[in-house]
């Protein structure tokens, strides 16, 4: 999917709302679990209930891995089942040398191989740029970078200051966050490269937005995980949206009866109406 | 698999190899497709052959999930296949936020879950602490974090000097890699926890050993990668060995024939015999 026809979707359904697909047999309806693979008939009808408001879909590969092959078996249903126009990734936060990143790019973006065909995938960045290039060299395929993350650890590393010594070039003092989204911009442009934003810094998104003005940034943390859905629309947003805003919990697990999908699409309904008078107010 | 039984493998089979099962259904001989699971019988090939000289196993996950379910179900042959002294390490370098880590230790290590039972899972500190406890939570399994790794782009990240202007403790200046030695140090001991360390990079390994001196450090870049076995050996080495050396392709791919498992098996005493003899200089 191009950039363009991202940006037209959200135009179309004045939302850019990802729906995390974190599904985990431990929590769907019971109901469910008389079905033949419950992991996708909990998704199918997460899908039907929400793709009216949501541009992008989410898949936590852990969940689906967990359950070994047959995990592997649900994924490949439901990423075959969501629609065409919605944009897909796979949040696997792979990252390996060379050949081996080459691998997983063929696991998310080679249908031949793996049975998946994802629009993009979740990128670590600490190995650098040999472990991020093979993934973009699947045309209109896309990597969607961390750089800052909203769990609690993420102060661990990507806030400390750095600055490289042995470059001929100075850099002045940065966090190792920011530094990432600066040297990895020599790797792809905003059409091909999104940045997982957590949420829970808003406070950092103007900063963020001028290190990188025109791209994407996948906000993982509203909802359950407590962010504010406006302070992250109104410094984040740029004039071609640029957010992917993902509610995972929040929406798939409100209510666990049958009425499920149910009262999924009414929560997806509520957070697209927020989304709407942010598009008109920020972008 | 305790740090203590680890040692007394590597002393009854003079060895600390590691075999990396980077298995490539484009690169194994042609004879095994007609098998009805050729990357297992490859395996279980290799497996047979070189058990007397390795104490541990590698199978890289990307090789195995870019064929979709039927690899994961080749790597659940192949992790049941191993003889139970070996060590074995899930070289998957995953990494999440702390309820989606602990779904990839469930992938790892909880056998009723995936129908996999690895020793330890290679782990990315990008995401910092919360990322990495949720692996330690299943008793008697390590991880294995990134620390410097042999690639051209581990110098992207991983030597930028850092220090943490929000700490009340003052950090000296280190490399990145190395603050993620001494932080992650406060996660755990050396009995579940190690480190890769990329051997092109043996002239830093005096300094790791510093900040290190009772890890195991797990050394991927010997052989096809290049770094120099002795140099690893000399400056890497401590009282219980402490490392283990992966070799892949330079003993798993060193004949396309009929008879790899036999040349696999030469590769792999040659270098055994090589670590005998450096166990003896340097432990």
């Amino acid at each position: 999917m191009t950039k363009q026809q991202l940006f037209e979707q959200i135009t179309q359904k004045n939302s850019y709302l990802c729906v995390g697909l974190d599904t985990d047999i431990k929590k769907i309806p019971s109901h469910l679990l008389k079905e033949k693979d419950p992991i996708f008939e909990f998704n199918r009808q997460i899908i039907d209930s929400t793709a009216e408001f949501a541009v992008a879909y989410k898949p936590n590969i852990a969940f689906y891995e967990a359950l070994g092959a047959k995990g592997w078996e649900s994924l490949q249903r439901t990423i075959e089942y969501i629609p065409k126009e919605c944009f897909t990734i796979a949040d696997a936060k792979r990252g390996d040398i060379g050949n081996t990143s080459g691998l997983y790019a063929r696991t998310f973006f080679d249908k031949s191989s793996s049975g998946l065909d994802f629009d993009s995938v979740t990128v670590a960045p600490y190995m650098g740029s040999d472990s991020v290039m093979p993934f973009l060299e699947f045309e209109g395929k896309w990597v969607i970078l961390l750089a800052l993350t909203s769990n609690s650890g993420g102060d661990d590393f990507q806030n400390l200051q750095v600055h490289n010594t042995k470059s001929s070039v100075h850099y002045s003092e940065k966090s190792l966050y920011e530094q990432v989204i600066l040297t990895s911009q020599k790797w792809a442009d905003s059409d091909r490269m999104m940045y997982v934003v957590g949420a829970t810094k808003a406070d950092k998104l103007l900063k963020i937005r001028e290190l990188a003005p025109e791209h994407f940034l996948l906000v993982p943390g509203v909802g359950a995980q407590g962010g504010s859905l406006e302070e992250v629309s109104k410094y984040g947003m740029n004039q071609q949206c640029g957010l992917l805003v993902n509610s995972s919990r929040a929406i798939i697990y409100a209510s666990s009866n049958e009425d499920f999908a149910q009262v999924a699409a009414n929560e997806a309904k509520k957070v697209q109406q927020e989304m709407e008078k942010y598009l008109q107010l920020y972008s």
